[in-house]
């Protein structure tokens, strides 16, 4: 498809401003035509105006409407064929398998969560009724208009048609999609996709607007803007920390669910690295450098008790980390910050080097690194802590079980922490696991963070910093909840309540019936 | 029993500081003994602490053994007899009746989210296990020890053994209370229950600590400590959004779940006025003035169209207004406040005295009073929108339907709206009701907002201002998920999950399989 470099104003085009940018290819250097117009106000007022007038008819579309809304994004998606794949490529950086991979994990979604509004019991509906008392009766309603802001790291999953548009659609609501600017072109084509679903599925046109930009104000004026009512983020803990501030010191403060940095701790038992240190070096070594470490699950920190068999394991981890190429990262921006981040993690006391990959001078590569601290150190100094996008990871020391134990009590919340252990190592370790319970959204055992499947039971999320609402999840159905708040309806007749909580029960969802639930 | 004026530091009851206080009795304006002191920073530290420490323990105890717990509280609090309904009627000017009737709701609040937790599926348990994958399963877990803040109405119900108390401890929350300063005596009396109970049940000292205190020190020193991971409030904006603004601009920022100002806007439609309007009118005045108008669902708001029937309604209410005389408020601050707040409506543009009730020069006395005004002026005027607590009522006349219409769209968030109507006019006002959909936690149809039963599906909560989360209750079992939040376990054996999780569903608990609820 011919790309245009405008924006999306519910069902117009257009381009106003007098700003504008490119996409550029991270792998030479080059620009990408078009060029993309920074969206003005007044366009970003008009998206929000129609988001909210679409709302208004949206909210009230069946679960079947929804699902069938979202299942045609899916089609119009995989319409787009192999050109969305080279587009996204050459924005990216990223292989061509990596994102036809990433495509397939993105319509699923889509038409995961057309299942989950198709059956209809994700809104909790419950009823009281008893005698002698007004009946009383609750569902999930949509909040309204919601901000999304993707992410680079996941041009497709985590961005213009990602979770938490998907969410928010199937939730009952309008939205307005920031466009991500380090990959326009792929926003631009995903979005033009979701337009012809929007038509396709008879939606009202403000339901689906996108605007792009680079400069922060186009962000902070969809957030501050008060028909926003949430807004669903993925990127840096600036990025999402600086929307938070702005949402909750809005006159109406709003939800803000920002996926932020996490550093994924790894804990290695005594049992699984005298059995398995081998396997699990190799299995560290490729999840530290998929993607050149892109994945907001990357394993950034290692944590073992000194012995043996963990010097051994470290060798072992140092030797393959030496074979492993640089790779090309995501923008030159986020190189240069993994290059500081590595620079400003080894400026800090007892932080030492203890292997690098191979450079091959290619631009924006990413060079793998392993660092090591020992746990004095690394519990003497918060910094250790924070994120450094890319392949690396840091080795930390500890001085037998109490100060693993104690490494795990110091962290901040992250989306995850892994356990590598026997089942007795489990046991013996019962207490690091009720540690770690209370700073992750997900807890691995003998497995790798990265990977995040898509279904019911995943939460990708956790305490601060990892996000700022550890109460949901970004991928996986209950994301749904948060775009949705409860309504009570107190003694309405039947046939003025939605269908959810309607006596005979049409749509057979399930439903808490005093006290009980009932299909 | 003998009041002591000290603070519960977990097992410890001390009273360090130098600043004392006594509560009033708001009928003849007397203090009453014993001197209360204000908890000093250690003390508050120390509770937190203790907190911490048992939350360790108590979070792991199982839903049976937390439903012991609560149900010891509420059989505690009954032993406290006739001595604690004294106490509170005498710091709260509320009758022996009502808050005979309170202690029930509040120990039946207790026994609810005992059944509610000794049954189980609040965890919303998910597993997801297929072939050749990892097995994903979720539970929610307890966020952490919980800041609880009382409110002066509910002196039972929604103060130390309230709804956030029940709430908090049901989700496996270890709690301090902020006793609030308006009833101390009550405050301790309740408290002394607690212990009791914790003793009796076998729980961690520190799952429960209450500090006294008249200035916002101590509350906000609760707020902003790094291990309190949430707020339960009920009180004034001002307090409300003053815990928000310290809570959200934390190192870590927490969820506060704040109740504050509601004014529970009424729609009378033309139909339900011809027919009932002589009802109607009897049923509001009572709701306005019961308890003198002290209920955070009091009715402040009353709009209709101008017609022959509401006018006569209005005459009617303003006749029976004149009849009805004033009542002791809870607090000299809360007359005055009642005062002031009247006369700032009284001096905005448009807006007129209809009725007033008759005073009687007691102390601290409230008297009913009737406004009225047009919606030109009320839709010109935010500051018509607010709260004024107490036996007040504004009525506001539309000119039509479409004008009924925009006032409903033009109100901020509020707990409650009601609509008086036939089912004629349900159906000819469709849109009104969608647009309240968006503004309340509950939609009440011909009956009144004050009342809120405690069950499984009431929602009381809404939008900003009436609360800093509309995604929540501060009554009803869904309050349980206000404390707690998911975490996922991937691959773990069967031996280191939760109950909750385990394969055979030790627990009998409803769990989404998946993708399908079963039990």
């Amino acid at each position: 498809m011919e790309l245009t470099g405008l924006n999306f104003i519910a069902n117009e085009r257009s381009g106003n401003g007098n700003e504008t940018f490119q996409a550029i290819n991270p792998a030479n250097d080059e620009k990408l035509a078009p060029e993309y117009v920074e969206a003005t106000n007044e366009e970003i007022n008009t998206a929000i105006e129609k988001a909210e007038e679409a709302f208004q008819e949206y909210r009230h579309k069946s679960g079947a409407q929804r699902a069938e809304f979202l299942e045609a994004i899916a089609d119009e998606i995989m319409e787009l064929g192999d050109d969305l794949i080279e587009r996204c490529s050459s924005e990216t950086g990223l292989t061509e398998g990596r994102l036809t991979g990433e495509r397939g994990r993105t319509v699923n979604q889509l038409r995961l969560f057309a299942d989950v509004v198709r059956e209809g019991s994700w809104v909790d509906a419950r009823i009281d009724k008893e005698e002698s008392t007004p009946d009383i009766k609750s569902i999930k309603m949509a909040l309204g208009p919601v901000g999304v802001f993707g992410a680079s790291n996941f041009p497709l999953a985590f961005s213009v048609a990602g979770g938490d548009t998907a969410s928010a659609l199937a939730a009952g609501c309008s939205i307005v999609v920031k466009a991500h600017p380090a990959h326009p072109g792929t926003c631009e084509m995903i979005a033009s996709a979701i337009r012809k679903a929007v038509d396709k599925a008879g939606m009202p046109a403000g339901t689906f607007s996108m605007v792009q930009g680079v400069s922060y104000e186009v962000g902070t004026a969809i957030v501050k803007h008060p028909l926003i009512k949430a807004v669903g983020f993925t990127g840096s803990f600036k990025g999402g920390k600086a929307l938070y501030d702005a949402a909750t010191s809005r006159p109406e403060p709003i939800p803000v669910y920002a996926e932020m940095g996490s550093t994924n701790p790894i804990f290695l038992l005594p049992g699984a690295l005298k059995e398995e240190g081998e396997d699990i070096a190799e299995g560290l070594v490729n999840s530290v450098n998929l993607g050149v470490g892109q994945f907001c699950t990357n394993p950034g920190l290692v944590a073992y008790e000194s012995s043996s068999e963990s010097r051994e394991f470290r060798r072992k981890v140092a030797e393959r980390f030496k074979e492993i190429g640089s790779g090309t990262m995501l923008t030159s921006g986020i190189q240069s910050a993994y290059n500081s981040g590595l620079e400003k993690l080894l400026s800090q006391e007892g932080v030492e080097l203890v292997a690098e990959g191979k450079a091959d001078g290619a631009p924006n590569a990413g060079t793998p690194h392993l660092l090591q601290v020992n746990s004095r150190n690394f519990l003497s100094n918060d910094s250790l802590e924070e994120e450094v996008f890319g392949p690396s990871t840091l080795t930390i020391t500890a001085d037998g079980k109490q100060d693993l134990v104690e490494i795990a009590k110091n962290l901040k919340g992250h989306l995850t922490a892994t356990l590598y252990g026997t089942e007795e190592d489990l046991e013996n370790y019962s207490e690091l696991i009720s540690v770690l319970q209370r700073k992750v959204g997900r807890l691995i055992f003998n497995g790798y963070p990265t990977g995040v499947a898509v279904n019911h039971a995943m939460i990708h999320g956790g305490p601060y910093p990892a996000t700022t609402d550890s109460r949901t999840t970004s991928v996986g159905t209950s994301a749904i909840n948060r775009y949705a708040r409860p309504v009570c309806f107190q003694n309405f007749p039947d046939s003025q309540l939605p269908d959810e909580l309607k006596d005979d029960n049409p749509l057979n969802i399930w439903r808490l019936e005093n006290g009980e639930w009932k299909q």
